[in-house]
Order: C-alpha cells, then structure tokens, then sequence
C-alpha cells in the first residue's frame, strides 16, 4: 500500500566519542527525520512510502536521495533546488539519557516548500498520510504546505494518522505549538500522543481522558504511547484498552521509538487489523527501534516483526 | 601587534575515505575559513589577531570560539546569536587535485553581518586589517559591512592587506565578482593575488601588468603569488623583483597555501621588512602550509619559520 509523508529528511552527523557536541572530533553521517524513519519501516514491511520533500542539489541532498533509493522510497515527489542548502543535524553520543541534538536547517530546501509544492502533487493511488508536528515547525510556509496538503488528502478520503512528536525548539513558545499541533491532530483519523505529550496537548492527566479530548475534536481513533508500559488505544466507535508493553532485554537509544511505534500502527491498519492489534504492533516496534543504536536501520522486516510478537520480547543482540 | 580579520569561520567536516562527498560515512571536525587560518598563522607567530565575526548559539559555534581562545585569538569582536546557525563546509577526501567542498553557510550568523555591526567595534591599537574577497561574498549584507570597515580603518590610517581568494560559485557571476573585488582592492595598501587570480581580474597575463594595474589603481604594493615559482613584488615607490620559491619535499594538500602567503606577508610587513622579504616569508609559509594535510594547524612557530627560511627547503615530514 502507498504511505505518503512529508517532512525534511537531513544530513546526520552524529559524535563517536560521548561529551558535550562542540568537543566531538569524530562524526559519523546519516540520515535522519522522523518522516524518514517511518518510511525506511514502512517500506521494510514491504509497503510503498512515498515521501514529499525538498533537497538541496548539494552532497547531503544526493545522499539523502541515494538514501531513499536504498530504502525502496518513492522519490517522485521529491523536488530539488540550487537555491537552498539540505538541512543538516549534529547528534551527541551518550551512555545515558536522551543525545545532545543541534539543528542546523534554519532556512533550509524543505523550510521552503509551500503550499504552491503540494497543490500540484499527483495524489492518485494514495491509500494513507502519515504527518507529524515537527515539519509544520520548521517554517510558517511549512505548516501552510502541511495544512494544504491535509486539506488536500481530506477531500479525497485518505485516512491520516498524525504524530505531534513534541519539539518546543522549533516553536516560537509552547502556547503556539499546543494550538498548532492540536489544529492538525482535527485532520487525522488516528492521532498517536505519547502520554507525556498528550498531557501537555490536552491538559489531562490521564490516557483515557487525552483520548477523549481528541476523539471530541473528531479522530476516530486515539492511541497514547506508555513507554514501557505499552500503549492504550480508543476507537470512538467503541473498544478501548492496553496493549501491553513488549520487554526490551537493552535499550541502546530511544531516538526513533515514536516513529517504529507509527511504522507498526499505520501498517497494521492499512492492512486492515484492529486498533488493538496496531497498538500491539506499534509497541513491538518502537522496541525493537530502541535496541538499535540508529535511528532508522534497526527497523524489522515483516519477519523480523513476526518473532518478536511471537516472543513478546526484543533479546540483547 | 594587532591584526584585526573580518570573515566567517565555518565548523568544517573533513571525510576520511576518499571518494564523493555524497558517499562519505566517517568525518573529522574541525575549523574552517581564510580569515580563520590567517589568525592562527599571525598568532603562532607572537602577534595577536583580532577576530570580527559572528557566531551562532549552537555547538559550532561554541567549537569555534574555543579553537580562537585555544589559539591565542582575541575574541572581544566576535557577537553571538540565537537568530542564526553557525555556518558549515563539508571537504572531501583526495588523493590528488583539489578536494570537493560544499558549503552549508547560507542564512548563517555571519552572513547577517551588516554595516551596523561594525560601526560600534572598538578599533583602538588595532595595527593592521586583513581582508579577503571570501567574506564579502557569502551576502550583499556582508559586502557592506566590510566596505563599512574598510571606511572607519582607512580614515584612522590603518595600513589593509586584500587577498582576492577567488569564491566564484559565492558569486552570481564573473562581472560582478571581478568588479567588486577589484573596487576592495582599492583599498589595501598591499593587494595579494595568485597569478591566475590576477589574470581573471585584471585581464593582464604578466604579474608585472598586474601589478601596474593595481599600482594604477592606488594600491602602493602588490605581491603576485606565482605557485611554486615564489612570488613578484612591486612597490609603487619603485623596487620589485622575484622572491624564488620554497621547495616542498611532499605537497600534502594546497588548502590554505594563500593563507600561510598571507600570514607571511603581514607577519613581515608589521615587523617593519621590506616588501622582498615579505614576499620570501610568504612563500615559506605558504611552503610549509601544504606540506600539511589540515588547514591551518600546520601553520609554524616562528622558531620553524626560521629553520625554513634558513634551509630553503620544507622537508616532508
């Protein structure tokens, strides 16, 4: 099935040695981007990504390019421009806690892109949209291409899933970024809080009650993230409950569980499962994810997957 | 003495294999930029550069103010910001040839550098102003800023060094780059262009036709740097001649040869030398500077300035 996403993909350096970014001496190079994760999982599960961005005809603008190629994402709605460079990430290495990140795609090709980018977009053959709330942060042009886009997407019946993915940097302050992200949550069908998220977003200190909030604003389907304690999923029509959190022998590096988490959920329902069972799959990857030190290459082809929801645990490789 | 720089120093990601840039996976951090190099060479000297410059609040930018302190640099002109990134430059590994650079500099901190900001810089027992045609290049705001500079030095009777450092893909077009650094050019005292740089400047094929042009053009010393075949001096006051080159055993990589030149130049001429023997220490330095992989951290002590200058020769190392 076609998974549209849009986003920037960028350049990742990322430090060998642990310490503070500005003392690292040795980087290795990557890509990142949340959208890029779930489209390297999506299309690992055989599925058809196909990912709307803009690069810069520069060398991190070819790697990403080449990068998506490997990946099996479809790259034709992927534009390029002399005029912008490819936005770029620095990653700390850590032993502990979440990585020291530095941006550098202020300005950047995708900043750019704007509504006039996806009103020309061939849509035919999409069956799903997945966004999260980091590409509508980078730009005002970004958020009206997002927007656009989902109003797009809306009128032809394509479900949406959306992923607020928090990154208060990226907004001016958090008052802006709660209101933004919970105006494009009103698009999507299947919105995915981490509960940590959802209480900041909504208010509500409880699953139950996030859940609520957002099927009021019209998702028929909620499912808050528990970390380790797995996932509680909510379908407006009726039917709720907890997948319960599958057990990770090593945690490498949490970057990347929300967006295996997303793989598993859009997957599961393009291919026409339950909610609880895209719960269950959206736990069993975000684990996996998280024994793996890279953002994107530890994701789980289909039988891959299979194992680990037959042992309902990830082993320490 | 004081030599005060104007430029943008870039956080520089150097590959390790060689091979296309857009391949490369492992990279070494380091400092880049003209200016940057110039300072480290006049500091490793006994003489103290002043660094004009602005930074961004983010890791590299951090990085590079340590490197300036690390290396005696004085940073009392360099402003920071929130409102821009740091600039970035990625080289590639080669064997031969020159290596493939992509810049990451667009919309950076230093490139927002307007007349504004050097109007209020305290220029008080600042001995000399090294300029290159690099900085001027990266924006329209750059360019003012450094004609501003330009101005308030010329006025106080600050003797200025140019180093035309072609940058033509920093440029719209060759007519705009060529006018507008030769109208910098008008105010140095001492202009230093390569041989082929100057032929594209000034349309002249011989060094000696070089030299009169910008004679004719106000500057009281020229200096053609000719690659390995040294250097040709002009005074407007009369006195020229060649400085023969420095043999280099092993030329490791030519990044920064004009640099480790410009060093020598200036490093002479506030020492009092004449002009030939600022044209000779040029050539050493510049000598010294590639029998060294990195840009600037082959740059010598005045104690292996002299044992070059006494042998005639760079040994490889």
């Amino acid at each position: 099935m076609k998974v549209l996403l849009i986003g920037e993909s960028m350049g990742l350096f990322m430090a060998e040695e642990p310490g503070p970014l500005y003392k690292a001496h040795r980087f290795i190079s990557s890509i990142a981007g949340a959208e890029y994760n779930v489209a390297v999982g999506l299309s690992r599960l055989g599925h058809t990504p196909v990912y709307c961005t803009r690069l810069g005809e520069d060398p991190i603008g070819r790697q990403i390019l080449d990068g998506m190629a490997e990946n099996h994402i479809d790259t034709g709605l992927v534009s390029r421009t002399n005029e912008q460079p490819t936005g770029l990430m620095l990653k700390g290495s850590t032993q502990e806690g979440d990585p020291e990140i530095a941006y550098y795609r202020q300005g950047s090709a995708a900043s750019k892109m704007a509504p006039r980018d996806v009103d020309r977009l061939d849509l035919s053959g999409i069956d799903w949209l997945h966004v999260t709330g980091i590409f509508p942060a980078v730009s005002d042009s970004a958020m009206s291409a997002t927007v656009r886009l989902l109003d797009r997407v809306s009128a032809l019946g394509i479900p949406v899933s959306f992923d607020p993915n928090l990154r208060p940097q990226l907004w001016p302050d958090e008052r802006t970024m709660v209101s933004a992200l919970n105006r494009l949550a009103g698009y999507a069908q299947v919105v995915l809080p981490g509960i940590g998220e959802g209480k900041l977003l909504t208010g509500h200190g409880h699953e139950r009650d996030i859940a609520a909030y957002y099927h009021s604003r019209g998702a028929p389907s909620v499912i808050v993230k528990l970390g380790g304690d797995g996932a509680y999923y909510s379908a407006n029509s009726g039917g709720s409950g907890y997948a319960s959190g599958i057990e990770v022998e090593r945690i490498v590096d949490t970057v990347g569980a929300g967006d295996g988490f997303a793989v598993g959920v859009i997957s599961a329902l393009i291919e026409g499962l339950p909610l609880s069972e895209a719960a269950r799959r959206g736990n069993a990857i975000g684990a996996i994810q998280i024994s793996h030190k890279s953002d994107n290459e530890g994701l789980p082809t289909r039988e891959e997957l299979r194992a680990v929801l037959a042992a309902g645990k990830v082993c320490a490789r």
